[in-house]
């Protein structure tokens, strides 16, 4: 879980509702700003400095229109939109509120939807807050940073693979949620290796190292989990829309999606009930180890204390100690122990414990 | 659980939604087309080399046509429907995923009804994802690999026992679906048994190795249950279903079904019950055995250390050590140890750890 | 748990549903056929050997008849049901298949209710499944064997005391399903005692085998809670029922009848409660005395271990030893030992180990 | 929880549904019949010895008439309530059972309220069932035994304090209803000072009976729930009804009733987290003593054990041993031990175990 | 938790619902009465010292007002409301029952709002009851004590940033349960910090203290869970409230505030899941170091307790053992010695205890 992100939200503490602050890590110099324009014959990319510039530009255009803006801590671009497009305040602080529970906002002329993407960055996972506003022909989406899930969904626009470039904004808009959940199940395949591992281990030579690995993982499915289940309301909420802004079609598309949703929420599910199951084994293992140490100890004590107090007895000094001066009683003492051993060892099998 | 069976999704990503791609192990070398043709009085049961062959002879028939698919690495087969018979491209996406969620879908010229299916082979439980369209007067079934569960049902329309010849193609798929669900009650007999022998050891001679097999027992639990919930409210949207291809009194036998499968989810509760009570039961167990074994080494080491001490002293090689010369010393001092000796014996005796 | 009922449905695969095929185990020779026909002046009890004969005394009679099968084995009998009385074939099926799910359906002429009976025999609980089918003005009850918990209202009926001489068969019904919920109570009393006497057992003086014990009575709570479970639900849908079959009165005492299976739920709930109460505090107990046990050992190994050691030391054979040549060398190692000792114990009694 | 209070029914099988059978203990001689007549500006309290009398008051009597009475063994009573006011007989039926689950049934002109009145009884928490019978000008209360915690409800009547006097039976029910509940919150204090004392000992001083009392508070807990869950069902139902003989007026007081319900439960539920926190802090701390008790059985055996091993070899008695004879063998036998000494004491420093 | 806070309700029995009683402690000397008014262009602070003369001001107003009132000990300025503006006396007894559950009750005229403010004051988080009426053009708002977290809210309305100023009395109620919650949001991260620094010390080194700290942490999260919970509900029921008193735009901002009520709440979960995480890797880090304890201890007494008995053997003092004799005897024991010593070890080192 990102140190910080989950209770960022207080150094907003005093600003009234709907003010324009970005909550986040500065994580770049500059605002990336990103235009593709298609339509089912035309498909042109290109990036622009200023957020007023790609916007004449979308207003000029008859096509689909997608802007990708990578970096929020320039406030004045949602500043832009709001007054531009007519975004409501609320939805420009929440895109720059990071740390925002993922969700589904319909206005009358756009909907606002919020998700949370992981990429697998060497060997960590990253995750960052995605904001996407679906428009009648325009799609704008927002990240915290350069670099993202969505190249499949550029190179099928570029390549015009499937029937993205014949569909509108709301089919986009599908599209890379759908990726971003397709990205999902990477993760999971991760953390499923990640478990798989552990439980080899566990079962092939369990050492106390294993319990904090343990633990990193639990807490790992706890965040993705905690991405991961409010998105199924959002898919949810998209399928079941009843803005003119999103096709019959599409929510063919979406239903499909919502089923992947689900599917990611029980495989989560399954790795939390596979986590807390290896937890169990490895304390019971962790038993049974402590089971077979104080058995040993127990064999061992049980066998040779009696016997050295045998042996104690005829170290005494006392004068009078008829036994000592026995020709036969060094013998018969050394006969009387094997004797004890022996009973000992006959006691522990039957107790099984030998 | 199938290893990367579950997030085998991500060897897809990239691809756009519909496309059709087969996602799982290539099994068999080539597929295998069934066509089974009947009503009434006719039955008839024919294989195909090429798809398009099997379905001109579906087109020509009036009868209801069972066509069933064995092997899914030839996505031409996919093609061939999703043109021919107006599939959508979701569908056999969907068809060609292994891994998917069981679900039903309802188009307006078919149902589309994903299953997981259990056999028992030789010692292991193997699963395999069913696909069934259900069209007017045509049935499609698509299998992973040859070897099924549908014999029964074969032998029924052959041997036109009970009603299923004289009904459409929805009475068809649910007596495929039936037959899926007849078939878990069978895996559950196998755990069940499983359990019980689990159980009967656990009671009678707990050894270690116990501890892997109710892990692995707890596994198999989990990794069913994951397959059978789902179906529920598959069976459930069968019968709600007010498509026309649903007769109203298929639904009777639905709605039957749809108890089945409470009693399959049902009874994969108890056994995660149980296999949790057991696990308590072991850990108490060994609990158990690690008082007794702690209590033996407590009475031994009480009764002895403090005999053992005393004998010590009088091995000391002071000079001047009065009690060594008296006639009677020895003796005195073995009285001495059995009396200590008694005491203990009658202080364990108390508190009944003897 | 019966052994094999809760998956004896596979017995069953490959039969098309609707086949009249008996899932139990034969428990008597010869089905027992027995029709009771009342009105509120007249009542006559007879056995018949047919179900055709007593079908036909039933088809004559203007009054209620109550028609009760002791035994199903002989399937015969339902077959001639279906024929003669229109009782659909997934009707006749559950009634012949042991191990069902209570449940409630409604056919158009009349309602068919699944339940389980409770019955102690000598020293165990026994279940058996009943079916009971309320038509018009007749009702049908099957049992697997003779012996069942309807004899109160067989003595009510033939002595007329409260009104259900005066009811139609909907009435009488609910009275059969009365009378064995009421038996639940005393198979819970039964188990309640169970509990008490093993929480006495277990705060006066538990002993091992106490954790068998529980974990039986955790199993039959267990077994106990599947079968009332659904019963709810049957209940609830008879009292909710919109048949015609159903009086408007009879629904009052439904719903005393629903109020009665809640209770039987709480009650089987807070059974589930205590015993695992009961286990926590067994394992509590368990790790007390293992506590205890181990101070013993400690505190005797604590004191004893240093002064042996101490003992050892002059025991030693070294030639030039000064202290054993002095006259109070003795004295004052035993004097050393018992400041030690009184030292250790102080400790003890500081750390409230004493 | 009460002994065999919660499976009482049994003794009442066999009879008719209906049938006016008390089967609570009888707790006094003859029951006490006390009828409270008031307006707003009248006031009259009168005891009665049979039930006809006091109703015949009742029928002549044009205000608002509350009929309490105490002790139900004598069943005439409420034969006499079925026929005269024509209670329905599985009211009576539900006012003579004791152990019933709180519910409210409405009849077309009355309203039936089971509830469970807790009372403080020197050192222990008592409970009796209260049935309630609203009608549109009386109110019937129904108690086990004399004693009850209406007695501010009588003040407030008598005073004509707040509102009482000036409203219907509606309001009366509400009010007895309200004081039962508030009574509720004075056992919670009660049970969360137990709480609060045993949670202070737990840090404080652990001792072994602390498991017994958790258990006992746990139990309470267990049962106060049990009484007090179905009121929330209750008390919403009596907001909620339709029935004309509830006020609009009264619904917003039933309404602020409700809230304090659901703080009971709340509250309850809190407890019962408490409990079994502090139990998991028993179990831990129990854990952490064991801990230190083998920590310091190991120090002290570690150490000792080699120390005592050397002193055994020069206490052998080979005529062949050189070291025995060295001058300063002695001396370097001892500090070879104070070197192992030293040396163990480093490494449980370095361990953290001292 | 505060003691007896849940509990207080009891103060108050035998009183008429709806009776003015403050059941909580004097926490200041007189009630500190404050009245803001404002539109758009004008703003207006003033303190009064009776709430006949601030009422006054509001009655001869135009412009929105919010009266704020510190202190609730003197219960003549709530009858003075219930008189003066119509307040109904349960909303009355609510104001002053302290310990009340979050709540929203509806009136014709009004809105009454019930919440629970935190603070953080030196090292501890204090909680406080705040009602909240919602009039026309008029807000009320009643608090324990002075200070408050209104401080921001106050500040825009001063400096009319945003639209406060702008908006009726419902946005300033939304601005006031808003900055609630944002402080709830300071809490969970001074909760998240003390849960960060928990793990870091138990992964680090663990101690005992730990135990008590994270039972701390855990009632804390448990307590603030109860007063976030029914905020849900209270903020939902605002949202879709059908009182003319809120407005349109106002929902707008009610929705959003929804969204960081359940971000407050699964973040609460969060806390609950981490910390319960961290006990079970706290109590499988006690067990594996009393795994260690026991390894060192059952490794050296394996190894020595067998040399001391060979020992033994040759201290006893038999006049007739041939090997003391023996001029290599010495030697040769000493071998043997060494010779079990290396086998003990190489015995551990293949049980990978060393």
């Amino acid at each position: 879980m990102a140190k910080g992100r989950k209770v960022r939200h207080n150094t907003k503490i005093g600003l009234a509702p709907g003010s324009l602050f970005f909550t986040g890590d500065r994580k770049m110099d500059k605002p990336e700003i990103e235009l593709i324009i298609f339509n089912e014959t035309e498909f042109q990319e290109q990036r622009y400095d200023s957020i007023s510039e790609a916007l004449e530009v979308v207003h000029n255009s008859d096509k689909i229109c997608w802007l990708n803006i990578d970096g929020l801590h320039e406030t004045s671009i949602i500043e832009h939109l709001v007054i531009e497009e007519k975004v409501h305040k609320l939805t420009g602080e929440d895109i720059l509120s990071i740390g925002q529970r993922p969700k589904l906002d319909e206005y009358d002329h756009y909907i606002h939807l919020v998700a949370n993407m992981f990429m697998v960055s060497e060997d960590d996972i990253e995750s960052e807050q995605i904001s996407i506003l679906i428009f009648d022909k325009l799609l704008i989406s927002f990240q915290e940073k350069s670099g993202d899930v969505f190249e499949h969904v550029r190179k099928r626009l570029r390549e015009s693979s499937g029937q993205i470039r014949k569909r509108e904004a709301d089919y986009l808009g599908y599209a890379l949620i759908d990726s971003i959940v397709d990205q999902y199940f990477v993760i999971l395949e991760h953390y499923g290796s990640q478990i798989e591992d552990l439980e080899e281990e566990l079962l092939d030579k369990p050492t106390e190292s294993i319990l904090g690995k343990l633990h990193a993982v639990r807490r790992k499915a706890l965040h993705m989990r905690r991405a991961v289940y409010p998105m199924r309301e959002v898919v949810n909420q998209f399928e079941k829309s009843d803005s003119s802004l999103v096709d019959q079609e599409t929510k063919l598309f979406v239903r499909d999606l919502y089923d992947h949703t689900i599917q990611v929420i029980e495989t989560v599910e399954v790795f939390r009930d596979s986590v807390s199951g290896l937890l169990d084994l490895y304390m019971n293992t962790v038993s049974n180890r402590m089971n077979n140490v104080m058995k040993v100890l127990t064999i061992v004590s049980t066998i040779f204390i009696p016997l050295t107090f045998i042996a104690g007895i005829y170290g005494m000094n006392f004068t009078n100690m008829p036994e000592l001066e026995y020709k036969y009683g060094y013998l018969i003492v050394m006969l009387l122990m094997l004797v004890i051993s022996i009973g000992m060892i006959i006691f522990f099998k039957k107790k099984k414990w030998l």
